[in-house]
């Protein structure tokens, strides 16, 4: 297929296409939801700042017009269509593209959900590309709403950081929830260490490395909007890039710190198999070399030599127990010297 | 040997050599399949796009008569017979020589065949070396047979784009075929490890070798060709130089992940290995703790002692049974306190 | 919530706000404790220098008034409330805003306090936030409390400087103390490891990565500071930054050579359990090995069979107890040289 | 000892020294072994280019004078009789410096020797030292008689370029021969793993990090030969050292590919033991599960008790067989219901 | 305490100080042991290179009074009595301050001894301090009192160098000390590790992290000295400066060497118990596995019921034996054919 064909890779999703508009500046706020994109295309010419969000990419007609309405590039909408798309930035001619990840982590099964997120950053105008119905973007939505705020005054960068701002400060929630289950974990593996464990740190690693996969490049999108020389991005709007580039290197630090913990955990596992065993063992040694002895010395007098003069004397039976009892008391002496018990 | 004499390195490889010459521009599209190399020659110094294939290495003298008519140097001959050469960048004068590997993988084996393919760009031809016949260029020749489309129109560096593209856009459906490789061994290993697991998992290990020495320098040699300061490669060619760079890096990413995976392969099986021994000697240590003790009682009374009163007693043989009950429910207790049953 | 709105992130604390004035310049010196953050505002416009200290970050009406006083950025503001800020320097328009952790040891339970500290450093005042009353500042205070000194001839920008070295100076104490838990569980561990022993492993390592977290950045913060362009920073002042680097380079070599020794500890603790299971089935194997075939001929001659003919010698009972002890002198031969006993 | 004394470092060498000369240009070509080192001093002044070649370090009196004659510094004299010197290039004046080293594997007992080879690069002259007669610079001398070749046309750079090209050029069949111990290695690990193996692996190991030290410092080498502003390295040579580079970069690959083998290895060799040891006790278990329970009911028909009924009944003896062979029969059912056997 | 104040950090050593002054130029050379610190400031004027040595830092006045004449900084005071300094070159008003270790091995114990040494580089002036009487600066001193010496007629930056160079030389001494203690232990790993091997393995591991903080920050202080701007260091003197770097690599080299065959040993240690294990164990499963089926059927015939036919058997006894060799004979066929024996 020639590059810059639109098909949609990663998993296929059906359902129909929802298109919301929100038009605003300082004095002025309008929100629809369309049903034909061609609605939204006298926004792009309004000196108003206009937030169109697309929930699903199944259909493609509806992403070609956008594209040819707003000029962007094939191989842009080939990329916000890829939701295998890593996060990046690029500076294309009269817009930015941004491709994100936003996480969300489903509450019974701890399972995260990825969703490929794009955003185009234009003059007057940000389009935004989401996988499914349902986003982390209402806190933004009520401060458009809320007269007055900052959010009004300023142009689509400033959208776009909130918009980042919104997806980066969910990171954090999803984070804590894996802090639980890690914490939750290192627990079981001294305490009860089952065969489960071991798919448990198994699944942990592995989102691990699907949140370092969305989180870490996101540095790198954010530190492109900062050195970009595009008008698209003020100057005014850099102190707030920088601020949430902080809490980008907050969350991969606390990635990082996950990690580390979950790396060991294998280890633990197995120290924690290996004491079990030595307790294990113990019992068995202590048992074994307290009682075959003394198997040994009940053996000996069971034979039935015709000619054994223990077995006639009156005290033999007696004596033979007062035998037994010192070696098991001998034993018991030396085991607690070792420390076995 | 001096420096610059041709010789097949790497494992020799005989049979004929396929010569296919493709020239076109928008309007014009011509597919040949030529015995002499001469042949092509004249397409040299014609305004039109010249893409010479070159099948199988084995003949040396061809590759000197191309040599010899498009002056490229002998060094650049030696690379592209090296079939261990790694994937570089090299810029020529007058050319561009690119050394690039192509990925295929048995379907019923699993092995990964590595091919290695060498591209020199020049003003208005291409000539691609390639070890055997086939190869994973068929979509690009379909879209040069396609009047008006984008290939068509453009110049030898596009040609090379497409040409990486589809060689990266293989790597996708190689790196699939692993995961899948890679998760069905995760599974073995928890739930059944074998001997031939440490096989498995040293052959994935080595497969992800390969992988990564084909895969990594690739990110330089795009990197080399977006920064060459080369009429050679058009500005235009740029973006999609950058596309295929992102989906380099994808490549590499997912690699990486895996490797992440297979690398924590051998502690699981040595994991797996310590539970199921931790399994086995606790069944060992039941049986025998529970049945030493009661052997050794029944040894004593197995004794031939002439004065023993418990033989005598009317319920000797009751009360010994009772006695051993009482120890086997003690010890079932101890057991279930200490988690072991 | 829109960024720049106040609020308390991290663990809430409450309890009062605790104001503290210190203004001196070489020849004057005032200490105050005062009740209303609006008694300090006076000290903006005065030549000397002014530090404002306060202690507890509940009470966000202090901090919005100080920020609207000393023209504080609302994201600086955020920042200093932001507890799980790591630590940072920023060169704002007036004045730089620095965040840094201040470590202490509670002496029994080895826990270890991490308390975000931000000071806020202007043309002729520093402003210091601290979660809590108590700090590490008493010497300084001490030197601004004596006549002649160098701090009392300096600006606000010395004053930072000798504030971040009482903390620097502060870590040398937190780290001496891992230190010593370090040596300890080492040694517990090779003599007497026990399931607790993985748990302390477990703690020494989480407190290895808080403590990365609070120390690595802080080189940063310095290096910083040391190439900010701003007139905030004394070209004078250089020096005395260099040498506080120079210090925290000591304090994260230190950090890393425990780390580096902690790494291995589950590594000694696992050697440590085979050693011990080795000695463990020795002993069980010596007594198995020896007692095991002495049973067995004990049990041949328990035989019943009516014709055994060794029953009836006269000397068959001392000749199978010569038999026997010859066995196991042979054993403990064998054992003698395969070095087990 | 003052820095600049000359003295042989590392393992001493006696013997005596071989000179021998080769002074060509286009049309003329000497060979000659000469006795007195002063023989070779003329040809300094030649037009033509020089190779004086010495075999065995151990006569300092010969160093000293060529030092002299060639006005080459006492660094560097004490540089090329350090066979502990690591690989470097040295801009000095009139002259370049290389340090090299040498490989070679014995064939039978697979021990790599490591010569020190220094190279004096001069306007017309080279000159090499080597510890010991014998090198693998036989394919340039070859070229060097051939008239008409690049070799004889070019200088002392081209002539340094080409003994690099051997040196490396060897280095693979020596990695050749280490990349066949690593497989065979491999394949006894998981087969037939015994004592040996581990010294095995640390041989290979050491060999490995020799391998290292002699050529990760060359790549750094040949890019200084690369960016040295020196009128000795002509611009034409430069296509030629890149050639050298790439193959550099080939053997560390080879390199790096054989060292992530090797240090996977000890964890094979533990798995394999830790395999075996399961096989060992499953047995061990399968054996007294089974036999200890039915000793113990054999113990308990043989006691004395005086009232024991089972004992007179006439079918009793067959009724404990029964009991016995359905106790077995439920004890192979649980084993094959544990995949034991 | 203020910065700048001084107090002998690290341990306190006492015992006094002692100050030798040598000074000299190419004609002249005096050498004195001064009692009061007063005698050598003259020296201060002259134009001949003076060498001022203080043996012992637990006199801080002597320590100040020299601060005082040679106008050197309180920081610099401060870092050359800080033993704890790692290594470092600064660049300060006047002279050049540099920071060094010592390494000395104590031949019985194995210990090494690091002793901080700090060098003030003046204009015609060096001051070294060292923390004990004796030093591995003889060779040094020697050479100056050698007339003619290039030491002789050079300045106090070459006297540095000299100082580094006799430093370095040393620590090749010290590592050839631990290379053989790393070659005995790995040994003793394989052979006959004990639970001492773990200590010892600990304790070379600590030892390198300690060269490993003396030697590696070396690199930045020859490094910077090359680099810094300044009179003090001649164009002249560069080239011994980089002859001294090629020897710190070297010890880098082999130190990175040495730490990662001591980093694998504990690896070797476990696999070394873990095959003594299996050798264990197989000792005791193949008792066990004998003698365990025997005991039971001699159990078997050692019951007491009335009705057992075989007892009354003629050749009853004799079969019993024959079937138990059998059995015997059949385990160590299956034992052969699973290579245990």
């Amino acid at each position: 297929m020639s590059p810059g064909t639109l098909h949609l890779e990663g998993e296929l999703r059906t359902g129909p296409v929802r298109i919301t508009v929100i038009d605003y500046d300082a004095d002025h706020h309008e929100e629809r939801t369309v049903t034909d994109i061609a609605e939204c295309f006298p926004y792009r010419d309004t000196g108003t700042v206009t937030w169109i969000n697309i929930d699903g990419l199944a259909n493609t007609e509806v992403i070609e017009k956008i594209g040819h309405c707003f000029s962007i590039h094939p191989l842009t909408l080939e990329d916000l269509l890829n939701t295998e798309q890593r996060p990046k930035m690029v500076d294309m001619e009269g817009y930015l593209y941004l491709s994100l990840k936003m996480l969300s982590m489903r509450k019974e099964s701890f399972e995260i959900k990825v969703e490929h997120v794009s955003l185009i950053v234009g003059p007057n105008y940000l389009i935004s590309f989401q996988e499914d119905v349902g986003d982390v973007f209402d806190p933004v939505r009520e401060r458009i709403r809320r007269e007055g705020g900052r959010t009004r005054k300023l142009g689509p960068d400033y959208l776009a950081y909130a918009l980042i701002d919104d997806i980066v400060d969910n990171y954090f929630i999803v984070m804590e929830k894996i802090e639980e289950r890690v914490e939750d974990l290192e627990e079981e593996l001294v305490v009860s260490a089952t065969r489960e464990s071991v798919w448990k740190i198994n699944r942990l690693k592995k989102d691990m490395i699907f949140l370092r996969k969305a989180v870490w490049p996101l540095r790198e999108v954010i530190t492109g909007l900062e050195r970009v020389e595009s008008p698209l991005i003020k100057e005014s709007t850099h102190i707030y890039l920088r601020d949430v580039y902080d809490h980008t290197i907050q969350v991969i630090d606390t990635l990082e710190t996950l990690r580390d913990m979950v790396s060991g955990m294998l280890d633990i596992y197995l120290s924690s198999l290996s004491y079990r065993m030595n307790e294990i063992m113990k019992v068995l040694t202590l048992i074994a070399t307290i009682f075959i002895p003394l198997t040994f010395v009940a053996g000996v007098y069971g034979m039935n030599f015709r000619y054994m003069p223990e077995l006639t004397w009156e005290y033999g039976y007696v004596t033979i127990w007062g035998v037994m009892i010192v070696m098991v008391v001998l034993m018991l002496f030396y085991f607690r010297k070792r420390q076995w018990i």
